[in-house]
C-alpha cells in the first residue's frame, strides 16, 4: 500500500493549518499547578503575582550610625553642635536595624562626635539632619499590592527573590506539556545494544528520540521516550492511543513517508484526522501533523535533520502556545555567504553554515546538506533559510543567519578555510582544552579553495599543500600568484606522506598510479583545488595516463578520511591519501610523495590573540606534537617555522 | 570590633588577583565522572569524543527502488532498455534498507517500468546507472575514529544524537562544581514563616540564597544550601569548616561589610586567607573573597543588588573555569541613554536599564539605582557599566547595554514612558496574557517627561494627565505646544479621581490642601513634571499658599503607589495621589478633583501591530475594563475614544 502526498503545503501556510486547527479545537494554555516558589525557576506563571506585603517591611537604618529625630537638630551647626543624649535620643543602630519608635532619620557614624561624660554618653552633630536621612523606608524596594511578575511571565532566578521578598512561598505556574516520543522502525535498536559490539547491518542505532528529548526539554517541556515500536501499523496505533492518553504532544518517529513501511499516516487516519500530510522544505518534507483524541500529534521523519527541523519550526510552537509563552527565538545576523548555493525553487531550504568573523564581517560556510547529515548540525553555528522563490545565492550574497551557537563563541572561533589534514581535529580540541574560550573551525575546500577565501578575507588561515609543477616547489609560488595583494606568513605545519589508500593485505595487488586503469580498479577521488587532486594529476600528467580512463576519477570526496573510509567499506578499491588516514582506518599504504603542509596567515592577523595561540601551539605546545607523531606519516621538525614571509 | 576595608581594589585588579591566586593554588578544571550518554546534556566533556563506529554503518538505499549493479546498465536507453531480472539482477529496496551484496546503485521506483512476464519479473531501464546513485554510504555522515565533540565542550541535544550515532553510551564529563550557600544573619528567617502571617520587625525574609541557587545552576553548578546561621562568630566558622569539606565554592551572605555584626572576613581570616576584602564597584563594594583549605570563600554582599552582581562577576567565572568552559557572556548591545546619569568617579556603577526598541532605536532608561532594589533587577532588561573614569552620562550618550533579557522580547517591548497610573500594571498583565510575544514597559517619570520623551522619539506612547491652568484643558494644550512637530493621537485611558491620602481614620483631621501649613503635617510630594504636582501646585496658587510652608514638599515619589505607602507607613500624614492607590492599602481619601487621563500615540506608531493590540485592549476588552474598575475611582465611559488628533 503506497501512499501519495495529498498535497505539499508551504512552511507558512502549514503554520497556518496548524494554529488554525489548534483555535478550532480550543487548544490554548494548559491548567495550571501550584508549586514551591523556590522550585520555579524557568516555570511559566498561570496568574499574575502582586506584593502580599512591602519589602522592606519596616523603616530600617541604611548605615552604622545614631537613630535621632530629625526636628531635634535643627539648630546644629559647626559653631555650635547639637548634643544628643544617648539612649534617649540618640540610638546606636546598625545597618538594617529597625529604626526605633519615634525616630526618623540616621546619622553616620563618621558625622558624630561621641562624648563620655559622668555616667553619660552623648553625641555631637554638626549639621542639621533631613527627614529620613539614610533610611530604608518601608516599601523602598517592593509596595504591598505592586505587580512583582505578570502572567506569562517565564521565572527567571531575581523573580523567585521578589516573589520570596514579598511573601509568596507558592506560585500558579502553567503544568509543564508531556510530549511523547515513540520511536518506530524494525531495524533500529536501543543504544545499548552496541555498548560491546558493533552493529550488524540492517541494525541501525536509535537516537533521533534522545535529540527529540533534548529539544522538548530546552522548549520547557517534560519528555517520555516510548520502547521502540516496529514497523507494524497496529502496534504504532497501540503506542498513539496510549501515548494520546497520557500526554499533550505526541511525536512518532519515523515512518512518516511514503515507503511501504511507512505507516504513520494511515495511523493518524484511523484513529483520528490527518491535517498535513507534508510540507514544502527541505530537509523535512515528509512531516504529518493529525489529531488523535483532540491532542497533536506529529509525524517526525526520520532523518535527523529533517526531525530537527520540523521539532523547531512546528513542535517548539506548539508547546511555546500550550505554557502561553512566545516562542524563544535565536539570534539572527547578517552574513556574506562564502560559496555559492543552488537551491530547488518552490521549496524552501534550510541550510546549515558555519559562521565566522574575519574583519569584522560575519562569513557563514555552507556545511554538508543531506537531510541524513546530523554532523552538519552539530558542526553548524547557524541556519540559512533560502526561501521557495530563490534558485541560487552567489558568493558574496547578504544573508539572515539564525544562530544556533552564542555569538560570542563565533566571536572568538577561528577560521580556517582550505585543505583538509587529521591534524586540524587535534589543533582544535588542543585549542578548546587550553583556552576555552576559543574554538576552531576548518572547512575543507581544498588548499586552492583556502588561498582564495583568504583573498575574499573569509578566514583567519589556510592550510595549503600545493605542488608547483614548474619549480616543484610548494606553496610559496600560489602565495605568490594568488595573493599578490596581501602580505602572507607562510608558517610549517608538517611534512606528510601522501599515498595510494588499499585494503588490507592490497587483495587487488596494486603498485602505483598505473595500476588505476586497469578494468578491475575503482578509483576515489579528491575535488578539484585541493592539493591532493593536484598531485594526482600531475602524475598521471607525468605518466601519459589521461584521467577519464580512470574508473571513479569523477567521483570526489572532500576529505582524506571519506577517502580512506571508500576504500575500507568498498566503495572503491584505492585512493590518494594522507597516512594518518590509512593509519587511523587499518588501510595498507603505497607511499607516493612527500609533501610539505603549510599554514598561510594574513600579516595582518598575526599579532591577535587568535593567532598567537594557534603559532604558541605549533612551537611549545608538546602534547599537540606528540598526539600528531601518533597518527603517523608526520615529520614536525619545522613546525611553527615560519617558511616565507612577503 | 570595626573592620576596616585594607583596600578597595579595582574590578580588574580583584579579578587578576582572583584568578592569579587559583593559578598559583592549582585550581583548574574539577575532575570527571562517566555518565550516559542520554543524560548529558548541559554538561561539559572531559575528554574529546572520537566516533567509535561509522555512521551509517553499512550501504543502504537512499531511495525507495531497485538495487542494481551500475555495470549492467551501461548500454541502457530509451531506444533500447536494459532489461533485469527482478530477485537476481535488481532486488527492490526500500530507502534505508542494506544494499544487497555485490549490488551497488539504486535506480528509483518512479524510474523504472516493472515488466510481468511467464512467473518471472523483470524491471526496464531507460538511461546507464552511475555508481552508488541513491546509496547513502557507509560514514556518509560520521567516518569512524572522527571527532565528534572536543574535550571542554558544553553537550548539547545534537551532540547527544551524534554521541549515540557514533556508538557511545557513556561520556565522560566534568564534574559540576558544588557551590554551598550560608545564608546568615540573627533577623533573617525562611520565607515559609510568612506563609500565614507578616514578618514581624526585625524580621527579614530570606530571599538571597534562593537567588544564588538559581544563578549557581543556571552557571552549570549545583547549590547547596546551608541552614540559617545567626550572626556569630563561631557558629559562621562551624558553617563554613563543613562547607569546604564537601564542597568546591562557599558563598557566606551577608555579613561582609564593616557592621559590628559582620564576622565574614574575620571567619575567613581566622580559617584561611582573604585576598580581597572591597572593590570598588558600586553595587557590590563589601565583597570578600578569601580561601580555606584551598577553597574559594566568597563573602557576598547582603544587598540583594550587590549579590547578583558580585556573583556574576566573581563567581560565575570560576564556576566556568572549573568546569573547563568559557563564560557565557550576555549579548551586548548599542543603546541611547534616554535620562541624564551622574555617577561617582572612581568607582564602576552598574546601572540597570529598561530597553526598547522605538523607530529602530535602542533605548535605554534607568531603572532605580539602590542596592536594595530587588526589583530593580526583576524590572531591568539590560546593565550599563560607567567606568570609574566616567562622571556622568548625558542625555542621548551612546552607551554599551549587556542584556539581560531575549532580545526579542526587547524588540517586542512596548515602551511607555511618561504618567504613571496603577491601571498601567494591569495593561501589561492582560497584554502578557492574551498577547505573549509583546510585554509592556512603564517608566514613571511624570506625565510632562513622557511628551518629552515621544518628542525625543524614546517611547511608542505616553501617558499624560497636564492640567492647563488658563484653559481648564487637559492635555491637548501640552501636546500643541510640545509635540508641534509630530502628529499626535490623543486616546482616552479614564477619567480618574485624586485626592488627599491620609491614614485610615484620619487621625489628623485633614480635609483639605489648607491643612498643609499645619506644623503637625507632613506631606509627601510627587516629583516636578508630574501631573500630580502640577495639579497641587495649582491648588496651593488658588489658595495662595507657598509651597515652601508645606513640610515635605522637598520630599518627592515617583508613583501614586509610593505616595500611598510613605502615608501608610508613617513616613507622612498625607499627599496627593489616585483613589486606587488609597484603595490598596486601605488609606481614607479626600477627593480633590477628577481629572482626564490619556493616552498620547505618535500616529506614526498607530499602525503598528502593537499600538493596535494597546487600542484593541482599551476599546473591545471587558476582562480589562472589569480590572480597572475594581481598582475603584476610575469613570471608563470614554476609554479607548479618540480625544484628539493633529
Amino acid at each position: 500500500m503506497k501512499q501519495v502526498f495529498l498535497e505539499s503545503l508551504s512552511l507558512e501556510e502549514a503554520t497556518k493549518v496548524l494554529f488554525d486547527n489548534l483555535d478550532a479545537r480550543g487548544l490554548y494554555c494548559l491548567s495550571s499547578e501550584i508549586i514551591n516558589v523556590t522550585e520555579s525557576v524557568g516555570r511559566v506563571t498561570a496568574v499574575p503575582i502582586f506584593a502580599r506585603y512591602s519589602s522592606p517591611f519596616y523603616h530600617s537604618a541604611a548605615m552604622d550610625g545614631y537613630a535621632v529625630r530629625f526636628a531635634e537638630t535643627f539648630s546644629a551647626s559647626e559653631a555650635s553642635p547639637c548634643l544628643l543624649k544617648i539612649g534617649q535620643d540618640a540610638v546606636y543602630v546598625d545597618t538594617g536595624d529597625p529604626m526605633p519608635e519615634g525616630f526618623n532619620a540616621v546619622v553616620m557614624i563618621e558625622d558624630v562626635n561621641v562624648i563620655t561624660g559622668q555616667g553619660e554618653e552623648y553625641i555631637e552633630i554638626y549639621q542639621p539632619v533631613t527627614p529620613y536621612q539614610h533610611v530604608r523606608t518601608i516599601g523602598e524596594d517592593i509596595v504591598a499590592t505592586e505587580l512583582i511578575v505578570p502572567e506569562n511571565h517565564k521565572i527567571r532566578s531575581v523573580d523567585i527573590g521578589a516573589m520570596l521578598a514579598s511573601g509568596h512561598t507558592e506560585v500558579s505556574v502553567r503544568k509543564r506539556p508531556l510530549v511523547s516520543i515513540i520511536p518506530t522502525g524494525t531495524e533500529i535498536i536501543e543504544p545499548d545494544v552496541v555498548r560491546n559490539r558493533p552493529p550488524n547491518p540492517p541494525e541501525i542505532i536509535e537516537y533521533n528520540s534522545s535529540v527529540l528529548s533534548g529539544l522538548v526539554k530546552e522548549s520547557g517541556a517534560e519528555a517520555i521516550r516510548f520502547p521502540i515500536v516496529k514497523d507494524k501499523l497496529d502496534e504504532i496505533k497501540r503506542s498513539i492511543s496510549m501515548a494520546v492518553e497520557t500526554s499533550d504532544i505526541v511525536l512518532i518517529n519515523a515512518g512518516s513517508g511514503r515507503g511501504s513501511e511507512d505507516y504513520t499516516l494511515t495511523a493518524i487516519k484511523e484513529l483520528g484526522e490527518v491535517i498535513i500530510n507534508g510540507i514544502s522544505i527541505k530537509p523535512g518534507k515528509p512531516l504529518i501533523v493529525g489529531f488523535v483524541d483532540n491532542k497533536p500529534v506529529f509525524g517526525i521523519p526520520g532523518y535527523p535533520v529533517s526531525a530537527y527541523l520540523t521539532f523547531q519550526l512546528f513542535v517548539k510552537p506548539v508547546i511555546a502556545r500550550f505554557l502561553g509563552i512566545a516562542v524563544e527565538e535565536n539570534e539572527k545576523i547578517k552574513a556574506t555567504i562564502s560559496r555559492q548555493i543552488a537551491s530547488p525553487m518552490g521549496v524552501d531550504e534550510f541550510i546549515r553554515v558555519k559562521v565566522g568573523v574575519v574583519n569584522e564581517r560575519y562569513i557563514a560556510t555552507p556545511v554538508g546538506r543531506g537531510a541524513g547529515l546530523l554532523m552538519s548540525l552539530v558542526r553548524a553555528d547557524g541556519i540559512v533559510r533560502i526561501s521557495a522563490h530563490t534558485e541560487a545565492l552567489s558568493v558574496g550574497t547578504q544573508v539572515e543567519v539564525e544562530l544556533i551557537r552564542q555569538k560570542n563563541d563565533i566571536k572568538n572561533t577561528i577560521v580556517c578555510i582550505g585543505s583538509h589534514d587529521n591534524t586540524l581535529d587535534i589543533l582544535a580540541n588542543i585549542i578548546k582544552k587550553n583556552y576555552p574560550k576559543f574554538s576552531l573551525s576548518s572547512a575543507h575546500v581544498g588548499s586552492m579553495g583556502g588561498l582564495i577565501a583568504l583573498k575574499r578575507g573569509e578566514a583567519h588561515f589556510a592550510g595549503t599543500h600545493l605542488l608547483d609543477e614548474q619549480s616543484g616547489e610548494y606553496n610559496i609560488p600560489f602565495v605568490k600568484r594568488l595573493l599578490s595583494d596581501k602580505k602572507i606568513l607562510l608558517v610549517n605545519l608538517a611534512y606528510r606522506q601522501q599515498g595510494l589508500l588499499v585494503k588490507k593485505g592490497n587483495p587487488k595487488g596494486i603498485k602505483g598510479f598505473k595500476d588505476l586503469v586497469r578494468d578491475d580498479v575503482i578509483f576515489i577521488n579528491r575535488q578539484g583545488g585541493s592539493g591532493t587532486r593536484l598531485l594526482l594529476d600531475k602524475h598521471l600528467k607525468d605518466l601519459g595516463i589521461n584521467p577519464y580512463t580512470v574508473k571513479g576519477y569523477d567521483r570526489e570526496e572532500y576529505t582524506h578520511m571519506a577517502v580512506a573510509s571508500a576504500v575500507l567499506t568498498g566503495l572503491a578499491d584505492t585512493g590518494l591519501a594522507i597516512y594518518s588516514s590509512a593509519n587511523a582506518l587499518g588501510l595498507d599504504f603505497i607511499p607516493v610523495a612527500n609533501e610539505r603542509y603549510d599554514l598561510a596567515i594574513p600579516v595582518e592577523f598575526v599579532d591577535t590573540e587568535m593567532i598567537r595561540i594557534i603559532l604558541k601551539i605549533l612551537r611549545e605546545d608538546e602534547e599537540f606534537k606528540m598526539a600528531v607523531e601518533s597518527l603517523g606519516g608526520y615529520d614536525i621538525r619545522d613546525m611553527g617555522k615560519v617558511i616565507f614571509e612577503g
